[in-house]
């Protein structure tokens, strides 16, 4: 007998709530775990709060699912995959994870696969990041291998004293990532969502637009010739292939200034960059992760209307619980799709919730999410 | 300060389900209460089986939610009235729901307010329903006042034998209603949200297609012209008036052959012949629904492709739990919808999902809806 699967996910924020919504949809049974109460997950039935890094906590948890994702590539499928039940699948695999996780590992692994990224060296010292300035040349862009995310942890260094500072600032025992600084026209995305047997769907290409390196409006279809989109699409699609992805993944990219396409980063994830397909498309970033890592058939990637633009929520203050100030004018804007993650804390720039628009132009749909969001003070 | 709302629904089957799912994307806090284990509410974390006609059990729930909705016309609100709290709503009022779920006092309610009805009479007895028939001619159709649906309840008569035979089978204290039998070129239905204050948006007229006397499919917009189309909705809207419904309500019409809209009912609540407007309109009924009862503004009814088909899946056989069996299949259907409610047991022709699909043309939305559906067999 064929029976409905159940879907296991490490973690609880907006990104569990957003692939739990489409599960429950679907039929798919769903449990969540995160180590903390983390409120989005608050909504379901069978979320646990737990010591994740407990192996009988998760040999527990997986033990019935089908399969097991993650919400985050900081979620422990390393510890999980020891203790995990035979017949549960895990998705992304660790090893893919691990390639993602750190930048350094993550940039080799794709120049292997001669996916087009920035240049950019692998510098342990602050003696080969000054090297390494010499080859690459000013403006350089500095990353923490791991763990920077929204502009904390990555800094542009225009002068050797500024690489100084950074180097001071930022540096871990292996050192940092050195990139050459691209001064491109546009940050573009591209979703993927990749099956185990390496089959996969590109979502379209759209342009994230941001604000205090924070991503602040996401506009789909990106303003960008069918060529390039094609291209983008295809480098996303390999660059997916090369950490051997499977579920929904995320490829940042840049369209440089002579028209070329470059991997910024890969998230293994459904990501803010794709919220809009919610509405936007057909089947939306989340149902075909829940589909990717369940092996089911992919779904449709296509736009339902012409355009569709997402602005983020953002916290602007610390505390608990959120106002709902301007929520109720924000459903009066027509055609603004309005999601709140139910976090029970604030903070300033914090991603509290996002709104969605379509239209038959861009700046119609602009229009109705920029004004739904910023009514919407939390 | 303003905060988030908190909604209770009475009922956990696919209407309270699919309510909780627009509430959770919001932001809104959800509570669902049920007196036996149904399983769609069983996704959602603050689900309660209890005694709902124990006013200790309405008051608990009802304390702290902004409003309380029911899920169906026969939940307990008017056990819950007398409880509630003064700062919580009850939507849609115990007196609305009191006019619909009686039959003959729908009919003379909507009858008094001008609205146009199959000719119909409340017949006490045997004789009067003789009396009816000699008035109304031949075929008529009894029905039950109370708790009539999907066919059971109603019976078609043809001669006084057959009236007769309809009397012993179905005839209760009070007797039946007795209608004329509409020739009906199609059944339409329209979906109204109306807020406490009598503001109110209407859906697209939809054609509902019935098989053995069980809603098969739905067809947005209606195949008819934009004069039966606003004479459609104007009528639904002024029925919905009439019972002074808040939330949404549903009124299925039909079209008579000389191209009149009649009122055959009116449900109060979020209907089957509202599920395509998940996918198929900017705002779903479930989202307006939950607008409304929290006297929130309401959102676009717009259509957001040409044309959406909703096709019914409903049980096979006796059983539990349900098998999957097609599921998969269904799901490789390009741009099909799938809904699985998580009811379970089955039973035959029971509702346990339905597949939507949106098309450029009725033909390719239809056949996609279809095509996905026949294949899930639960």
């Amino acid at each position: 007998m064929t029976t409905f699967p159940t879907l296991g996910i490490l973690g609880g924020g907006q990104l569990g709530k957003m692939m739990a919504a489409e599960a429950v949809r679907l039929g798919i049974g769903v449990r969540l775990l995160s180590p903390k109460d983390a409120g989005p997950m608050q909504a379901y039935a069978h979320a646990t709060t737990a010591d994740w890094t407990d192996p009988d906590v998760l040999r527990d948890f997986a033990t019935g699912c089908t399969a097991v994702t993650v919400e985050s590539e900081w979620a422990p499928a390393d510890q999980l995959a020891p203790v995990c039940p035979q017949d549960t699948a895990l998705w992304p695999s660790p090893q893919t994870l691990g390639w993602i996780r750190h930048k350094g590992v993550q940039n080799d692994r794709l120049a292997a696969r001669n996916l087009p990224l920035p240049a950019y060296r692998r510098c342990a010292t602050r003696k080969a990041a000054h090297a390494a300035a010499d080859e690459l040349g000013w403006p350089l862009m500095l990353k923490q291998y791991e763990g920077s995310y929204d502009g904390y942890g990555n800094r542009l260094a225009k002068t050797p004293a500024e690489l100084d500072d950074a180097w001071d600032d930022l540096a871990a025992d292996d050192g940092l990532l050195v990139e050459q600084c691209i001064d491109f026209v546009r940050e573009l995305a591209v979703q993927i969502a990749r099956r185990p047997d390496g089959t996969s769907v590109a979502y379209p290409v759209v342009h994230t637009e941001q604000r205090n390196h924070r991503c602040h409006a996401v506009v789909a279809p990106a303003p960008i010739d069918a060529q390039l989109s094609e291209n983008a699409q295809a480098v996303a699609r390999n660059a997916v292939d090369a950490v051997e992805g499977v579920g929904l993944l995320a490829v940042e990219l840049f369209e440089t200034q002579d028209g070329a396409i470059l991997v910024n980063e890969i998230a293994p994830r459904p990501h803010n960059t794709g919220h809009y397909t919610i509405e936007g498309c057909t089947t939306s970033q989340f149902e075909n992760h829940v589909r990717a890592v369940l092996d089911l058939p992919l779904g449709s990637t296509d736009l339902v209307a012409p355009h569709a633009v997402m602005v983020n929520v953002l916290g602007q203050r610390e505390g608990t619980p959120p106002h709902a100030t301007g929520w109720r004018q924000a459903l009066q804007v027509p055609g603004a799709h309005v999601h709140i993650y139910g976090k029970p804390e604030v903070r300033t720039h914090r991603k509290m919730g996002h709104v969605t628009a379509l239209g038959n132009t861009a700046t119609e749909a602009r229009s109705r999410a920029e004004e739904a969001a910023k009514q919407i003070i939390l």
